[in-house]
């Protein structure tokens, strides 16, 4: 029997040989009584020509085919005339002179077309999601995806950790976003819950004595979608006993400079920046700053406290900030218009408004330059480096507004004026976490990551006077401005455990119902352990150089949570509840 | 700083060595002054010594440790005097003298010991799991388990397969057993459903393109659960584009044959056995036929159809046959009370009783003995190579009773008589499966695999006129008696598809209803397509020779599919189940 050989491989070493192939028939051309067929398989393409000369019957056939078709060619491989060969195809010096064709299988006129990244509308390309993902920069990038699940798996199999699996039906743990329920049909009324990610499994593998944990974990998480997230994604999920967080961050950042290798060929140098949250947020307004580039937040509270201007006063006087970014040499590339977009922009953060000045020669102008002294102008461009022709954005307000409101102003004026290097890979761990956010609406602590981390050690005695100011154990670990995953280092002794759920706001009986295996397993001889957990969809998302999340998984889900090729969710039959006890209520 | 050292690596090599160990107080014993301590850690013990002359602090923190303490110690590595060394310990040679110890948390007395393989009731090991987890057996089967994934995924990822990730979020399709449900918080009444198996999914990536996919990948069943069975389970994933039946066996079996070197170093040889699925039945009453032992059916219809025994002559006469197994050397063992229990055996399995002869001298003596002619008795003991000794028992019922009781009471006396050579694989493949069953009771057809197994080319006029005789192009993977899973060639076209859903009893609109994506998504270019799926937890559970499937998954789950650990399913709030539109009925 003849072996099949990928398109995508033939080159001149074939020249001559009689080869079998198998494919799709990406694109058909009719030209001066021959045909010519682009084949297309995983690995590429390949012109096949058909020539009356040459086999009379397989021209026939090759006249009754059309794009998608699945075809098998037997043919000889033969160099192109120079004046015929093709230098943006990879196969272009030769083409396969058909001897024989079958036609494997028929296909309709696709609803569009498969050599063109044309812009179909998402709908379109979710329904015949199989079409979709025959388009060539779909493929690579699940190619990449391969490859990077691959190094990630090789890397940890290498340093000694094995890879387990935890279970999907779970227990519903309320602390945190929305689970999804799965009814029991031999427990009435009760359910499982699909894992939001397996923290406390793997928490458990540590106290079950196995010391290095990883798994590409499903987790899910039945939460409103933004274009950056999916109800089911998937996690890097890595646990160690015994190591501590400097340990935990040299390993992870050891894999990531393997995958990058391994994945795209690029080398970073270790270790990678760190930097505390305060840092971060002080300096680019952003707990995942984009590193790529400059434009950093400058503080000119001290600057502009005593200023006339009531809003940089009113401001600082309740107790926020005033930052400016310095737009270096763009004062006269932004009109009025163009920097009242701008305010709209910062407004979507809450910010009320953007005030503004322009360097022109030794004058600053603007609308706010009335309010300010020569000394405090001066003073301004002395801190900020300003210089003829650069633009001053002022945001005044509480800390929180104008370091969301300008950190998203830096990233998108980082953007426009390109001033960003999409070939950098800007790798930084995020440090020094708050341990404890406070809501004000709800008049209680939560977890800032989640409620099994360990403080920081030398801020313990504040647990109790000062929850707020308490640091964890915690470390985030960022790539050119999106959060990649973090962890920590866990309590493992009851008494952390029990304080942290006590600040919490959690009775005893409360931790006991909804954590009590975790909270017995800790005093059965749980190690110190910690760990980190990765997203790899925007890993993936990241290295292809894609903005779009639903282009690194498979079959995605649409912001409503649909998969619009198999239709689901879908209407079940009645004795499918009747069997779980349970019955659908109506919408009211 | 210090790197802490595994305990398990510890020896000769390390002697006069100051280390730094951390881990599990496996066991404690006072004698003489000294404490002497067994440290575990995964890689195994080692002997740490507390000895008032090196250092007394140690030696009073050691006082207090007790089982399942975690602790550090530093010291160092000393030989033991000829006397005290322990041959049965890897690190038996050397011990640890300690210069310091600290305990890094403590532990109660726990449930039950780890170091002995006690027998535990498993409800107990369950709610423990954690601690279950730390015996020596569990921790090598689950580093067998990561050992066998790895090794499937490299050989896989070696042959050019990608790896790709398939939803657990997908649509319920009632074809199959019972869906796990997931109620839709967007969709009011919708469901999702949990995946029995990716098997659409990996078709339409093969309409994607991609032509190689694997995934190691959970699934669903909701079912009554026996000893071999989980809610969910683990399966190795495969489907190809382009390759035949031939090719996909001999790729599996040259993973098989590469998982068994790396995981347990032994050799089997290739191409595997085959046998057609007939011949399985006839000869060893089974589809998963246990070829470590011979013991086959005998077929004695024919010298026994005349025979004046009632049951024999009306078992033929109702298109039944009469078949038996030669007990080779028993007759002397088995007496009338032993032969009851094994006709008790035979009757779960729906026989109606169990005949037996004993070959004695050259006489034939046993009830049924005076209903033979002399020719009958020769003819019987020449076709079963009996011999002076030999235990004949006979089953006699509709041939699928004969096969199920015979091959089931064969199973039992292979494993009594001590017939199986627990060291052997014994690998094999079955083929010439039918297509469909025919179920008796609902009047209808079933796919004896799953409803996308494409027939036998030659078969394919006996589908509207002789269904039940159709082959399907499916083959099973056997180990040992036990099925690790089966594949198929998939029907590739539209018409094809149809056809069988026709035969299967579906309208058009029911099989558009359910399955119209995947028919859709025929018309557009599939190519020839067919895969394989195989049961993780089982191989795992037949390399670790073990024989139960719990003790391959790292939590699993009950009788009642439940998880004593986290005590899942649970009770959710009943704002949860509004969100979802659902509540909860009445038991009745």
């Amino acid at each position: 029997m003849r072996e099949r050989i990928l398109s995508g491989t033939l080159g001149q070493k074939d020249v001559e040989q009689y080869v079998l192939l198998k494919g799709w028939v990406q694109k058909r051309r009719d030209l001066g009584g021959l045909i010519f067929i682009d084949l297309r398989d995983k690995s590429g393409l390949v012109q096949v020509v058909f020539n009356p000369d040459h086999s009379r019957d397989a021209l026939e056939t090759a006249e009754t085919v059309r794009s998608e078709y699945v075809i098998e060619v037997y043919g000889k491989v033969v160099e192109r005339d120079a004046e015929t060969v093709n230098p943006v195809m990879e196969t272009g010096r030769i083409e396969v002179l058909a001897s024989a064709l079958t036609i494997l299988n028929k296909a309709k006129t696709p609803p569009f077309l498969i050599q063109e990244e044309s812009d179909v509308a998402e709908d379109l390309r979710l329904k015949y999601r199989y079409i979709d993902l025959r388009r060539n920069s779909l493929q690579e990038t699940f190619k990449m995806r391969h490859q990077t699940t691959r190094a990630i798996r090789n890397f940890l199999n290498d340093d000694g950790f094995l890879e387990m699996e935890t279970p999907i039906l779970t227990k519903s743990t309320p602390e945190g976003a929305r689970d999804y329920l799965v009814p029991s049909r031999v427990h009435h009324g009760q359910f499982y819950a699909l894992p939001q990610s397996p923290q406390l499994f793997k928490q458990l593998i540590m106290m079950s004595g196995f010391e290095k944990y990883y798994q590409i974990a499903r987790c899910f998480r039945d939460e409103d979608l933004r274009a950056d997230r999916q109800p089911e994604f998937t996690q890097i999920d890595i646990e160690t006993s015994f190591m501590t967080s400097d340990e935990i961050m040299d390993m992870t950042e050891n894999m990531m400079q393997y995958v990058l290798k391994q994945v795209k060929n690029v080398d970073i140098s270790l270790p990678l920046p760190r930097m505390p949250y305060h840092e971060a947020m002080e300096r680019f307004g952003s707990d995942k700053p984009d590193t790529r580039f400059g434009m950093e937040l400058i503080h000119v509270s001290d600057i502009v406290a005593n200023s006339s201007f009531k809003v940089f006063q009113g401001a600082i006087e309740a107790g926020g900030s005033v930052c400016l970014l310095n737009v270096k040499g763009q004062a006269a590339n932004y009109s009025r218009k163009d920097i009242d977009q701008l305010t709209e922009f910062v407004k979507v953060y809450g910010a009320k408004g953007l005030a503004w000045l322009k360097v022109e020669g030794s004058d600053v102008n603007g609308p706010i330059a009335k309010f300010l002294t020569d000394a405090e102008k001066d003073n301004l461009i002395e801190r900020a480096d300003a210089a003829d022709g650069d633009l001053l954005l002022f945001g005044a307000d509480k800390s929180s507004v104008v370091y969301d409101s300008m950190g998203s102003l830096r990233l998108k004026l980082g953007k426009e004026l390109n001033l960003i290097d999409e070939n950098k890979f800007n790798f930084l761990w995020v440090t020094d976490w708050p341990l404890l956010e406070y809501d004000e609406d709800l008049q209680r602590y939560f977890a800032a990551h989640h409620p099994f981390t360990m403080p920081v050690e030398e801020d313990l005695d504040k647990m109790d006077t000062e929850p707020g100011s308490v640091r964890a154990n915690a470390y985030d670990l960022v790539l050119n401005g999106y959060e990649l995953g973090g962890g920590s280092l866990r309590n493992y002794k009851r008494d952390q455990q029990d304080k942290l759920f006590e600040v919490l706001g959690f009775t005893q009986e409360e931790a006991n119902e909804q954590f009590g295996f975790l909270l017995e397993a800790l005093e059965y001889g749980a190690p110190p352990h910690g760990g980190i957990a990765m997203g790899l969809d925007r890993i993936v998302m990241l290295l292809s150089g894609r903005s779009n999340l639903r282009d690194t998984i498979l079959f995605p889900k649409t912001a409503s949570a649909s998969d619009l090729l198999t239709d689901a969710p879908g209407n079940v039959r009645d004795e499918q509840l009747n069997e779980l006890f349970v019955q659908i209520r109506s919408k009211e």
